[in-house]
């Protein structure tokens, strides 16, 4: 079957195939190859032409991978395979943010190839430069593995809802802190013990912080901010605040006043910038977010016209990463050239950072010493703060102190970092209160 | 600014600005034209070229839409309006499957026009040669609004979960169906008292029937059918059961064991032809599915590779659905050409329609007559039908008769066909027998 008639390019200027350089060949790549040769029917009928490998890099050449790449060239440098005449898209599954994925990146866009990547390390640190130099070179980046593994966000956020100014953009999207954390509640778990039980399973990254710091999750939030708002995409100004201080405690208070724990990323652009942030919070027990168990992500998407529309699937995995890397082959096999943030590079703004300032409810949990009016001197700080208190619970003395619970109404979080730095010096608490934000979703 | 460098079409062959010829300014149509006129520089950021109304058209020019028109000319007739030179697009939201919206479109395509729909009747029924007219002339028909209101679920089949082979797809696509069956349950009201408040609250359609006959959620299943399997749209083979015969009483049975009753939509591919059917089904309460309230909407779609993905959002209202309109016109702008429905419409196979044979569990009620032995002739009657139980519960007697639920193991839909044929002629219930599918969701 030849390219379909209602396809933009000219037929004269339409290669027969799609010819793929993959560098690359760790879950995420052989997924890719897999789908390449189980699908190549479907592939063809759905893009007018075949999509074929032309060549192939990894760092280890005689791994069992259990594919057959018998048929495709083998490059031991991925910057060579992307300088290769015979390839039209380079496809970057090698990750990290400096280094060879970044040369090749370059080399590619420099020689003409499209580039399909899953690194949202590097996009998120230097996608502006990279998307300047595509566009400039009139190639195209896409990236829809980056984000939320099997989850379109990608094309939902540039294509579908760019009719729309966003409002705000949400996501669970790390697997493995979101896995901990429901660990953590079903079993009753305090955190360090699950945390090397999602270790043993291999769910970590070589340095566990890209997961449990947040970092991993904030490079893919950084790069919804630039589609959803039209910005650099500026990771160094996420405020960021992983999981390792999430208590089982905590989790069992939360959900005993009908909220779970998330590891939540949530971005907004407000009258002083942009605020954008991941931090563990509170969300309702019954809300979508609140449901999702295990490695599942979702992102929730608030646009001027659509409202809230939310997106759920596999995070991760072979399938699923591999779905998303074929979409923007497809996309590419089918002529669709799109900028990479979806405007011009050279029309996105420079961000404006903004502390979170939207006013929100909060959960604190403060351990009272036992000594008479320790409450009074609780409730007069957040007073004096301008807090006003929706519920609060105090449990039984044990030890000399007890725990209490606060849900505050809506205060600023200026508000609250004032209260919990007044707090410890009232005397009458025991340790650092903790405090977590209540996402309205 | 002009078109961005990374666009396919060359420079010389597009205008300025892409002409719009919008026909039918009801909800949709008047939602379309305040994003046009209030996000116009953000249209013009996002695709490189501004977005204008060159005419438009709708039943009365002088209803109250509260919006400006005065700078568009206005026709009478959409058929004219379809034939203007000036404009490129012709956006039809005038509905239905027969009449001046097909006479129209096919006027607009014969004319060198792109068009951009919300009509889930027409494409369901006449979609293969309305296709097959677009191909012909090089043109396109997008129809993001016709399923599932401002849920992205035609550009994530089409495009982003084009490299899987699709196994199944499923939804709650008619808000007011699941709106009734939602305040049937929390208000504990019987159907005929909601199915009043809902037309006193306009969430009806004219012709009730569409509504909660499931026709309107069957068009668009037949339409997601068509993408997901590469068969020519076939509404005619859809089973369909409506809502009218839920009752209050099932809706609190099923509950009882821990399901929710949705009008569910179900496609899937099998070695017999392919399946579609759309009636109430029940689902895990505490499912994505069962937790949706409200006219809120839900696609759920099954690739080899991607796993599940679920999709949520607004099915209807003004935003959402303009805001999927917009979706498609971004995407004429941005020089992006697709095929219908994913593939040339001319390779699309014809639909072999199965009956339903996927097996299921099933929950069935009936009333038993207070003689003894009665239970015992149930259970053989499923038993002999090769129907084993899961779960039983037998109700107190009142009036004669007991309420007696039961939810089998997975069995076939003929099995449980045959069951309730046979079950009455016992003479040991009272009535007809109530079964109801469990859907694996």
């Amino acid at each position: 079957m030849s390219s379909h008639s209602t396809t933009t390019a000219p037929e004269s200027s339409r290669p027969a195939s799609l010819r793929l350089g993959i560098a690359g060949l760790g879950t995420v790549g052989t997924g890719t190859v897999k789908i390449i040769q189980k699908n190549a029917e479907l592939l063809t009928r759905r893009t007018g032409r075949s999509i074929a490998i032309s060549a192939v890099s990894a760092r280890d050449r005689h791994k069992n991978r259990d594919i057959d790449l018998s048929d495709y060239a083998w490059e031991e440098d991925a910057r060579v395979l992307a300088a290769r005449d015979d390839i039209d898209v380079f496809v970057e599954l090698i990750g990290g943010e400096e280094g060879i994925a970044r040369e090749a990146i370059t080399i590619a866009l420099n020689s003409g190839k499209d580039v399909v990547t899953a690194n949202k390390a590097l996009l998120a640190i230097h996608g502006q430069e990279l998307a300047e130099l595509a566009e400039a070179n009139g190639r195209v980046i896409r990236f829809e593995a980056a984000v939320a593994g099997g989850i379109p966000v990608i094309k939902t956020m540039t294509e579908s809802l760019a009719g729309n100014q966003i409002k705000r953009v949400m996501g669970v999207m790390n697997g493995t802190c979101n896995y901990i954390l429901t660990r953590m509640e079903n079993a009753g778990l305090p955190y360090d013990e699950v945390f090397e039980e999602a270790r043993k399973l291999g769910y970590l990254e070589a340095d566990p912080t890209l997961d449990v710091g947040g970092i991993d999750a904030s490079h893919k939030l950084a790069i919804l901010s630039s589609i959803a708002f039209g910005t650099k995409p500026a990771f160094d100004a996420v405020e960021i605040e992983g999981i390792e201080r999430v208590s089982i405690d905590d989790i069992r208070r939360a959900s005993d006043m009908g909220y779970r724990i998330k590891l939540l990323g949530v971005a907004q652009m407000t009258a002083r910038g942009l605020e954008q942030r991941m931090s563990p919070c509170l969300v309702p027990a019954d809300s979508p977010l609140g449901q999702l168990q295990g490695g599942t992500n979702m992102v929730v998407i608030e646009g001027d016209s659509v409202g809230q529309i939310v997106l759920r699937g596999a995070g991760a995995g072979e399938g699923p990463t591999a779905s998303s890397v074929m979409s923007d082959v497809i996309e590419i096999a089918r002529g669709v050239r799109l900028p990479v943030f979806g405007q011009p590079a050279t029309t996105l703004r420079e961000t404006q950072p903004a502390r979170t300032a939207v006013p929100a409810a909060y959960y604190l949990r403060l351990e009272l010493a036992d000594k008479p009016g320790a409450l009074a001197k609780v409730a007069s700080v957040l007073g004096d703060a301008g807090i006003s208190i929706d519920r609060m619970r105090q449990y039984g003395h044990h030890q000399g102190a007890a725990p209490v619970l606060i849900v505050t109404h809506k205060t600023t979080p200026d508000a609250i970092d004032h209260a919990i730095e007044v707090l410890p010096k009232t005397g009458v608490i025991n340790g650092e209160p903790v405090e977590l934000r209540i996402e309205e979703v």
